[in-house]
């Protein structure tokens, strides 16, 4: 088999001194080669090599927060005031909203968008909504690699606000250091049920909304499920000690009136502080660029398979699998011995 | 470099033979050896190549309808009802019930299969829950290729029904020929900004629980949405004509009333019927293998660059990778290089 016609790469290709030229002018603070770097990587750009080439030496020092939790529990609401709490420490803040693009979770996220532009004056903040439509698996790659993009800008704390449904919350172990689940006391019913999966992926839990009735029990239920029994007071005391295991802590909120927000920054930074002493921020270094190499991998190998496929002897391929003269697994094997002829594999 | 200490695949690997008994047993109706080729699929086994090998040549009879829509819109009841419609037609019907393992939507489906166990004694009803937890991807490539298993085993219909709300929705297109988007009157607020993401999926619209208020605002604006403007009845008048491209019904069920199920049947058999007479039905054949091909390459080199990322040497491009001696695309370069000296990936 010779699979000929593969197509070029068409996107238009920067040169190597530009691109260092547009990240210098980002690390001054500059909004415009930020964004253009950024769609780089949301569009998959050929120049992402280079781009990374580049860029990948500043990286390390930002610290990314995942915020997820249910549609409706006022996450964008409680990243509005994280915002401000953030920046009155002074530091610098950039917010990446994974929309979903569900067709059954709506458009509240861009009117959430326009609220946040109260900060579009304030250098010191950076808003971007990122589209998942049709990048099927893409959304954890693309949006780990816009956290580098921020990361090597200087912000300090880059938050990601996913609304976690079905599998999206457990991407958001694989951006995020520290994740914060949001919750308002409606979601309460199924706590128990919920338990296991929810366990996994908090380390802070927020009962937003915790003036509504019902918040008292759902912050006894979370407290009972850490481990801490009927403790009222869920704040300094129980921060996990060295050496032993993060306890999730458990906060009450009510964002609209931004109260206990303090307490909702401390929280998240005594989780980052943990990680650094314990040394667990190393690991989760290591696990986040273990993932990023396999997805690099992943995406470069299915995109020469897609092209391969297209071909005319790709086409036959995927005829005598039709005519079921092959199996999927034997086609594969066939296909893995075309790709590993094409040259582009190793550039 | 060299990569030594390839972890050996240990689960326990079945003769040929025994694997083609397994499938005889499963094509005369027998339902261990079915639930044991699935759970291989499920599990990933080292089998599957030989299970496929096998298996694949009895495939390509049966149908897959999904059925998808936001929580608490009646899926279940529907899917239960879908299966008394087919049953009293003489069809076979097969569930794969989809759980998303959502740490927020809770545990309805346990419920709803113990519900479901009304059919237990029936040997024309299959019906198996799918769990994803965990299986970063893996949702649409396992449950595709339950579907063919049951597929082989001679079921005319195969229902995936999932909870969809993210990404899973997308995914649905790539496993059914045919989708029904089930929603309720609730669910209407949104319905113009949904607008986009559920045309692309949506074959056939159910509003169930029709009995409640919105019901026929809901209706009216899907009409609206799929170009029928103000007309009221919405079943036969309006099948795509041979050559057009389809345009979704829009139909009322109340399902606990075993309400407008002929129709919801009727619907979803037109649009069956359509594929096959305007030879859409090869094109997403052909599609579906297409995607089945490229997820087991996808499967197969994630799994050997995991392993190959786990030995000494895999850590030390790690380690450079952190120490920022190397950055991702260059790393990511020589862990292809290093794949392609496995024997493992031709096998």
């Amino acid at each position: 088999l010779l699979f000929l016609g593969l197509r070029p790469n068409l996107s238009a290709v920067m040169k190597s001194k530009d691109i260092k030229v547009m990240i210098e002018e980002m690390k001054k603070g500059r909004r415009l080669p930020l964004a253009r770097l950024i769609s780089k990587v949301e569009n998959r750009s050929a120049d992402l090599p280079e781009v990374m080439k580049h860029l990948y030496s500043f990286t390390g020092t930002g610290e990314v927060w995942g915020i997820t939790g249910p549609p409706g529990a006022g996450k964008s609401t409680l990243v509005d005031c994280l915002i401000k709490s953030l920046r009155s420490q002074g530091k610098r803040v950039a917010v990446i909203a994974v929309d979903p693009s569900s067709p059954f979770s709506g458009g509240a996220i861009l009117g959430d968008r326009i609220r946040m532009q109260e900060h579009s004056r304030d250098s010191g903040v950076y808003i971007r909504s990122l589209g998942t439509r049709g990048k099927h698996g893409g959304l954890s790659h693309a949006t780990k690699e816009v956290t580098m993009v921020l990361d090597a800008a200087g912000f300090d704390v880059i938050l990601v606000e996913t609304a976690g449904v079905g599998q999206t919350e457990l991407e958001i172990l694989r951006l995020a250091q520290t994740v914060a689940v949001v919750l308002v006391p409606e979601s309460g019913d199924g706590i128990q049920v919920m338990k296991a999966g929810i366990m996994e992926i908090a380390d802070v839990f927020v009962v937003n909304k915790s003036d509504r009735p019902g918040a008292d029990k759902m912050v006894r239920e979370l407290l009972t499920m850490v481990g801490l029994g009927h403790t009222d007071v869920p704040t300094d005391a129980h921060r996990a000690e060295h050496g032993k295991p993060w306890r999730p802590l458990v906060l009450r909120t009510e964002a609209v009136r931004h109260k206990g927000m303090e307490e909702f920054v401390a929280a998240m930074q005594s989780h980052q502080k943990y990680l650094s002493d314990s040394g667990k921020k190393k690991e989760k270094t290591k696990d986040f660029l273990k993932n990023e190499l396999l997805d690099i991998l992943s995406e470069k190998v299915g995109t020469l398979a897609s092209q391969i496929l297209d071909t005319p002897d790709g086409q036959r391929l995927l005829f005598d699998l039709i005519e079921r003269k092959s199996d999927p697994y034997e086609s594969s094997r066939k296909l893995i011995q075309e790709l590993m002829k094409q040259k582009e594999i190793l550039s």
